[in-house]
């Protein structure tokens, strides 16, 4: 294969996992409409697949995934990319280890959001996923690069995969796209626990070095090897 | 084609239409059993397409929607149209923009509306949709225009596409079925985020000017052009 | 037609309308496991057809349906009926106008069963089915017809075909088992919104007039004449 | 039939019962991702049969399954087997009547689990089905008998088929993997509605003696002889 069409053959599949994965924030009921997206990096190019924007989940296939460059520009597609193309370009540029980022409005941890809190670490599978709190970033409007450098500036000091932005959502990073929506997945249980949990009274704390060796074994041990 | 076979048409497009646009409200969980409805405005006729009255999600067709003039009168239709078609035809008379309304007692709206207290817009969401606070409109009646006039009195004044109406639920309306579908998708999904933000503290507030630009943005930039 | 081959069409027709309304149980989320169940009375005759006894839901037909007479004792079937077939027998004993009963422990409405608590009549939905609050019967341990009494002693005081039995659940009656479901999903829905509505403050009330012209208009020009 | 056959024969149809088990977890809303799991004995065998760590539920096979020794040694299975396989083998090892495991982080009960409360019995299905209240083990660690011992020290001394562990979820037992699976669908079950009859005030109590009678009823009578 030249290197041509081993790039388009990558991108062929980011388009099917992609498209494919969407089907996991609607399952678990992280979105509505058109509200969430997932987008890839395609490895070793400036290049990202992600869903296009206003497209209803039952209209997507691979063929209007949207590809672009890391500024966010229109390389291969019919559509408009999500209206939050430039924030992942920012992420992808700035996190080399990033393979994947999903964007929701998931009720509890938008609701969580939208105080401005952290949710805290009071149960174990918080310590597996997240590794402590999952983080608060800033406000920030979209059309420039301010959500990216919130996202950015939130997860580089943190062990969590997943950044609730003020007044607004989710994002969630991995080092694939699946990696990224399942960190979306469990960002909403967490909260929506740890919510339900509040609400008739006080968790109880789970501590430092039990937190650690929670996040620690999850990292290394879990899942087939 | 005669102007005759033309309207024909244009209400057999609206017929399948507005069935198929009902499977929304019970997708996102809006309804149950009965209590739910989307309507169409014929354009440049005084006619409208709705639901029948009483009638399953499950056994809605194309050919049972029923076809009123705009005093709610039946024009063609084998059912009785929705006990709401003479609030909504209300609005299609004062309000030649609106060519859909829908109207639902989705659980969070309706727990805000029997309070009578408007969704405060402290999510991007919020301020990209309504363009500010989701207002509340006045208890009314059914049986004469009072619902209607308070659906419009209420939404002349705001940018917001979905009114609460006080101890009963919402209506909202968008220049299509589809997009008045859409504005009670999100009125929900805003009403539920906020409802659970408030449970636990204050959610932060978006200052004015800061709503202002998400709306205008999303109205102008946001979706395929 | 004989008197006995008309009454086995009857039994027939309703084995078939029993076991497919238990889907309407299962699709609004009123029960889990085999918590729930279905009866209609064969008109003209002192029997009933009811759920058979902890079979799930996947695995009722027609067949397995339990027809019984009005002390409970089985007439026709393979199974053990319900264990709610003595309540739901002395209702049909005792309310000779009711065609269907229904049993649920649906999570909002027993909620406030088990706070002893009725449901207040704050939407217009409220007023509409249940024709003001919805009641509460009284603590009653299965096993002789104290549920079956309390069912009947709280249900002939109040305009509702719904009550909420301390710490138990749900029975709804209607002339038919399909307004005996209805009934159902009717009660949990009002439940629903009315509890999310109070967790953040006072519902506005509706008044005495108000619920008794909507009751009125709902019971007389609704759906389909 | 050999000895051998017999126990292959044993092992395929628990195969079969253990991965169909999971659609259960999935339909009542158990679990999100990978995060819960179904385990079988083997009777008469030291033996188990469980759920491989980190596999979807769609993905799942009576193939990939698992077969475990009751050390949590994998005897047959090319996956790596549970991550929870220890604490459940320890399990069998120390209770000879149960026949199935199920763990799960399911919402409401591990929110009661985070504040280390147990679930009060104030409906009577928390009587029926546990006897009680839902009693709280303690805050344990992953990678050593600790989670196991919790399990057995709460579950020995208590009616309960169920245990919330401390800032973690639950475990459920029963005398079949299926009964061990509708003891978790009641516990979230019983967990949700007792937590939304608490958010509005207190629920009236059931006292001991109704508890007993309720408990003991439901044990010998329910169900199909």
């Amino acid at each position: 294969m030249t290197a041509v069409t081993e790039v388009q053959s990558t991108i062929g599949t980011l388009r099917r996992e992609v498209c494919a994965l969407h089907a996991e924030l609607t399952r678990y009921q992280l979105v509505v409409w058109t509200a969430g997206n997932v987008s890839a990096r395609v490895p070793g190019h400036d290049l990202l697949v992600i869903k296009p924007s206003g497209v209803s989940y039952d209209d997507l296939t691979p063929e209007n995934m949207v590809v672009c460059d890391l500024e966010g520009r229109v390389v291969d597609g019919q559509h408009a990319p999500s209206s939050d193309t430039e924030a992942q370009a920012y992420v992808y540029r700035e996190m080399p280890q990033v393979g994947g980022v999903v964007h929701t409005h998931s009720t509890y941890a938008t609701a969580w959001a939208a105080r401005a809190e952290p949710v805290p670490c009071v149960l174990t599978m918080g310590a597996d996923e997240f590794g402590g709190e999952i983080p608060v970033g800033p406000f920030a409007v979209i059309g420039d690069d301010s959500i990216g450098r919130g996202i950015v500036d939130t997860l580089r000091g943190s062990r969590s995969p997943a950044v609730l932005m003020q007044n607004h959502g989710v994002f969630s990073i991995g080092p694939t796209a699946r990696a990224a929506v399942k960190a979306a997945v469990m960002c909403e249980d967490v909260a929506r626990t740890v919510h339900v949990s509040r609400q008739l009274g006080a968790p109880v704390p789970i501590s430092q070095p039990q937190v650690d060796a929670l996040f620690d074994r999850y990292q290394n041990v879990y899942g087939q090897r």
